[in-house]
């Protein structure tokens, strides 16, 4: 990723001018130093570090990186000139702290902070200082896209549907769902991800309408349609992909169900655009399932935003006040699910563009 | 999993009768509902659930499982009867809130309770309920393993032998360091293993001294010194073991500090006993390597235990005060790292037993 974080720290300048704050430390304070790739996410959207240890102080007067011995070295080839790199290997918060002096209001997520840690640094501040709440001030700026990360975005998914594609070569019938499972995950490292960017599902038959089925020890039959929704990253972005295979006959009754779940993400993919809101768009979907007498079985939203985090804003939902622009990444994916029976899912990730959007994810559904 | 964790609820109320407090809120109090594996270790292990979505209440009048949708079958199958389920979905911490009407003084660890949680917690709290610090009130009880646990992390420290095997059968020199390092991990999966309980560590030759090195692309040379650390997961339980390879005839002067390692680690194996010192183990490794004259080389500490979590308590390091008992599982890891030049580090997986210790990795050394 050479994306330009330099406006990025621009921007979350001007964010925090408009919240009213003065200063803002960014990055995991529940375990900071050991804090897994979710909760890093705003630190590496905004530097591009991709590490387990890093704050990050925005203020008027500079910014800082903060990190400790193990990861200086990367830090100061990764992290962008405009930010100063801080050995805080003694304590990173009490470096964090050393730097916020003269500042009255420093915004922290105070849904990424731990009241152990927020005792901590309350007691390590300067005088003066005060912690204020300013919960999730980036994701509105990690929204939209910028070249780099749609590039990066669209080489996951360009690498998911390779792995389909190996996928169906093998075949699936006779398989156990956990031995698919694991080869496509093994596939995706193969082609160079650096993971899968959530746990694969397989699901076959009647785990077909767990939403949540962990891949079992059952074998894939024949004629059993079989979901399997599995993303993988590259360059630190995620991609987000379902589709529900099958091979030799469906039945006819469920074969009309799929036909229904595909005119139902055909509509909505039809739909997306910017200014569209993602309350409307979900409800373009959901009358389609509706009108063919399967609304009470499409139990989630449409979709959600894609990109560090593999669930990120905006949200596709029956709940959702989201308007989308150009640049962001969403995935689309109705589904109905019949307990007991089988369950159809298909999801494709898509940007929106100036006049509609681009599909990034290219397998046959 | 088979253990008593009827025994163990039992032993936490004991303990938070003697912490002073009147009830405990067990579990992940930053993101509840969508957990990860470290977060959700004391949950597991007091009951069994090995999901994602989980709180406990421990109290005299009770104790709970709260889970939501997702996961209501499955908690029911797996935790113990002495456990009422109890459907969270609309709100997993107010649902928690309403058992704990009643008790004046209420435990939390502060270390896995965000500010924001811990905010919507006490607000949704019955009047006359106050919320306490109980930190790590769990961890001192997960120390001792019981037979089923101990069971467990055998099994994950017998599968990493045989990944061990695996790869010296097929060779080093003239991979790179990920590709071994990816094959590791793909096959601890098809061993049975649930995953690696850490990213797996290949670091040769010169990338050796850097403890926490990445695996890169550089080609593992012939005579080289290659360390590779690694563990798996299986059955909820972790392993953790290093072996030192190289393929080829080594330098005569690395092959010397390897030996001094070797020596350390016998010598430090050999003071594994209960009421034996964490400090005092460590220190047994720490003198050989210092009159080996490479005192300066080992900047980490001896070993830690290994149970859920792969770093748990007790440690063995010059700060610890930890004294071993019987049925506690550490790792005895002592090395020596040249900057820019070598690293030797080599680490078995031990049981504290009665009078002495049982070796849980059978890799030769």
């Amino acid at each position: 990723m050479s994306a330009a974080p330099g406006s990025r720290a621009d921007r979350l300048t001007e964010a925090i001018a408009a919240a009213g704050l003065d200063a803002i430390l960014v990055g995991d304070l529940v375990r900071p130093g050991d804090s897994g790739r979710e909760a890093m996410a705003d630190v590496s959207w905004l530097t591009g570090y991709r590490g387990t240890s890093g704050l990050v102080v925005v203020a008027p007067a500079g910014r800082w990186f903060i990190t400790d011995f193990r990861y200086l070295e990367v830090a100061t080839a990764t992290v962008p000139e405009s930010f100063e790199v801080v050995d805080g290997t003694a304590d990173l918060i009490k470096a964090a702290a050393a730097l916020l002096g003269g500042y009255e209001r420093v915004g922290i997520d105070e849904s990424r902070t731990s009241v152990e840690r927020h005792r901590k640094l309350t007691e390590a501040l300067p005088d003066g200082v005060e912690l204020s709440a300013a919960n999730d001030l980036l994701s509105p700026l990690r929204r939209v896209k910028d070249e780099a990360e749609i590039e990066a975005i669209a080489a996951a998914a360009a690498l998911t549907d390779g792995v389909y594609a190996w996928l169906e070569e093998r075949g699936l019938a006779g398989r156990s769902e956990r031995d698919v499972a694991l080869a496509a995950e093994r596939r995706m490292r193969e082609l160079g991800a650096e993971g899968p960017s959530f746990p694969t599902i397989v699901a076959a038959g009647p785990n077909g309408s767990r939403i949540h089925a962990e891949p079992s020890e059952r074998e894939i039959g024949r004629g059993e349609y079989v979901v399997i929704d599995m993303g993988a990253i590259v360059d630190g972005y995620c991609s987000d992909c379902t589709r529900t295979l099958i091979e030799g006959d469906p039945d006819p009754a469920q074969r009309e169900v799929y036909e229904l779940v595909l005119a139902a993400q055909e509509a909505a993919l039809a739909a997306i655009a910017p200014g569209a809101g993602g309350r409307e768009i979900d409800a373009v979907a959901r009358a389609v399932i509706d009108d063919g007498g399967y609304g009470e079985r499409f139990g989630h939203g449409l979709g959600h935003g894609v990109g560090i985090e593999v669930h990120e804003p905006p949200r596709l939902s029956k709940r959702s006040d989201d308007l989308l622009a150009a640049g962001e990444v969403v995935t689309v994916e109705p589904g109905v699910y019949v307990p007991g029976e089988f369950g159809i899912r298909i999801e494709d990730l898509v940007v929106v563009t100036d006049d509609g959007h681009r599909n990034l994810s290219s397998r046959p559904k």
